[in-house]
């Protein structure tokens, strides 16, 4: 069994994943189809807000070390990805096949 | 007594916590039964924020000990924890068994 | 004159204060009768995202002196805080009487 | 010209400012008539939130010209009051005396 | 072409602004004309949040140097800002002209 | 296939991005056309939010070597822009060309 969205959606889903599958980091479209790849867009915004202000690939591959070995940058890139994932979650309706009782 | 939800949530309930048992840290679902379980979620969400930007697990086993005991880090993992509750809540509507009373 | 929900959210509130007061940090519910408990909760979900990161009771202990008296630790704590009371207010529709007029 | 709330909302926000304006820092309600107002419940949030970490006025009167002339202690702080400012507002529906257009 | 909102709109934010404009740092509305004028108002609200702790002008005064050029610090108080110009944005229904297709 | 909005919401955001167009950094509107685009605003908001502070541009490119090339900076930065994101990609619907299904 799999997630059902209407039809529409699917191949709308579709499309953007052709999309997303491109090298660049680019930000096509909030849509998954499933909170594991909504979880990877989140962690590419992530990214991108810190190639934003520190393009060179080169520096920021000497700075790597630093920050994935230090826990408490661990933490906060962790906290970068929470919000961004509140973000991603909210655009797919949180994935629910069900929508909340409203009387 | 136990938490009604209308039928079709029980049964996609029931087959994502089948799923969510898989060892492995992949999130399937944002949905959980109680808010216990997610609450377990959100702090599955936030460890997996750190595991992509480490995913050694070994490197992560020598950082452990230095953020577990450093009451900062545990504050910060705590906050991290905080905003994916939001979005886990959320999702499921807080787990209400009633409905905001609109006019 | 008390807060006013209608009858079946007495009853379910009833039954969850009653689970809550229970010595385990589990959270049952976020639903609570008034601002001053969903505090309160709020206070114990902190918490609880600590004691996820750090379940010896010895170890947070030891840690307390040092974060109880450092006022950016204690900041950082309010900070916590601050998020959960955002999701058990949202649960809770704010604990408002009215409803907010949409026209 | 005054804020025009439905009356049933002043008699309620009447009532919760009598009881806010007790000296205990309880939290009776999230509605406030005013921005203002709001401001000032969600700097008492922030404060409470210390307060439960550290119940110890004294303590609390040590550490304050440490926090309160450090510059970064003193933006975290603006920090935790933005976050409940942001529920405060929700709560009271941003103060609004128009509804957004909704088609 | 301007912004187009509803009469009453118009009329509620003009008085705003008028009594916005006092000297006083008090927030007599959420509501802007503009997202230009909100960003403002988070400013405003982000440096309320400091005075309201260092009430002392002549103590801010003295910090300001320190912060001002301190990158770290700069951007900790771009991040209280970006929290209440959410809540400004929300309070405005972020100037939207159209409104979101609901089905 | 491009996204497809209603029109008159295509006429408002060609006018817009003309004028987000202009070199100062003034918010004009939170609508534009792609993520593409509400991640660059966001990013906008996020400097403007430095800028604010500081406003001095010579002061500004004297700091920069600094938080561009230190990891905790970077990450903090990438967090002030999910936040304006958040409201951003809130603006713009999340950019759908679905609506949620509402029973």
């Amino acid at each position: 069994m799999t997630t059902q969205h209407p039809r529409h959606m699917y191949r709308e889903t579709k499309r953007i994943k052709e999309v997303n599958g491109m090298p660049s980091q680019s930000v096509h479209s909030l849509i998954t189809q499933t909170p594991e790849e909504g979880f990877a867009l989140a962690v590419m915004l992530a990214q991108k807000g810190v190639t934003v202000t520190q393009p060179s690939e080169e520096v920021r591959k000497v700075l790597r070390p630093a920050y994935s070995t230090n826990p408490d940058s661990l933490i906060n890139v962790s906290q970068v990805i929470a919000v961004h994932f509140q973000t991603v979650a909210a655009a797919n309706n949180y994935w629910r096949q069900w929508t909340p009782y409203y009387q």
